[in-house]
């Protein structure tokens, strides 16, 4: 059962390689963090922050390239969880069906936030990664 | 006219922020610099030395994309140069159709360089952009 979550806060450390986002549970308590590299993390934060930029970034290209080729960002799910790893995959609709892309849950962020789609989270996925703080 | 290109060196910094890339005129002489983000910088560097990751990194990501909506990269071309800003478009083959996608020469490069696309330049961008040294 997927659950929606939505960005609440990105830690962008300039002193060592840490940096992490941190998911809120729509209309509920649960949080989860998950690290991100710096490119993602500075990524997201300037779509959130709404920064322009003139010439498309890497995730604008990829939000371009789907919608020129037919299809539609529906949203994004983080769907399982091993090793420490999350997956996730961008769902895209096209022609009435939908297209999964396996991709790392960092670039799916990006490219929600690029384009406003929904966050989900597999409910087995936010029991195991549960934010404690 | 376009002018068919190949990567001849990739220069990484570490300790300023100046990364480029050198595309050298296949079966010529011209060649030419263009400045890359860090970012890109590595990501081209980690294809070209066929260093495996064990999740898709965001260019991998763009292919996959291409791919699963039924598209195949057919090259990529850098069309303009405007106030020292170089302009691309990645072209995909969908459907017997060409579909153009704006895009920074460093991502296309890196796409490019990851699904062994060709790469061109036009002529008049050559010329203008030829490397002195």
């Amino acid at each position: 059962m997927p659950i929606q979550m939505e960005l609440r806060r990105i830690v962008i450390s300039e002193v060592d390689d840490h940096q992490y986002v941190v998911l809120n549970e729509v209309g509920g308590e649960r949080s989860m963090p998950i690290v991100v590299g710096i490119f993602e993390a500075t990524s997201i934060d300037r779509r959130v922050k709404g920064l322009e930029t003139p010439r498309p970034l890497t995730h604008d290209l990829i939000v371009s390239a789907i919608e020129q080729l037919g299809g539609e960002v529906q949203d994004m799910l983080i769907n399982d969880l091993h090793e420490h790893t999350f997956f996730a995959v961008l769902r895209v609709r096209k022609d009435g069906e939908l297209v999964e892309i396996d991709c790392r849950p960092s670039d799916a962020l990006a490219v929600a936030v690029a384009c406003r789609a929904p966050i989900f989270v597999n409910e087995s996925v936010l029991g195991e990664a549960l934010d404690d703080e």
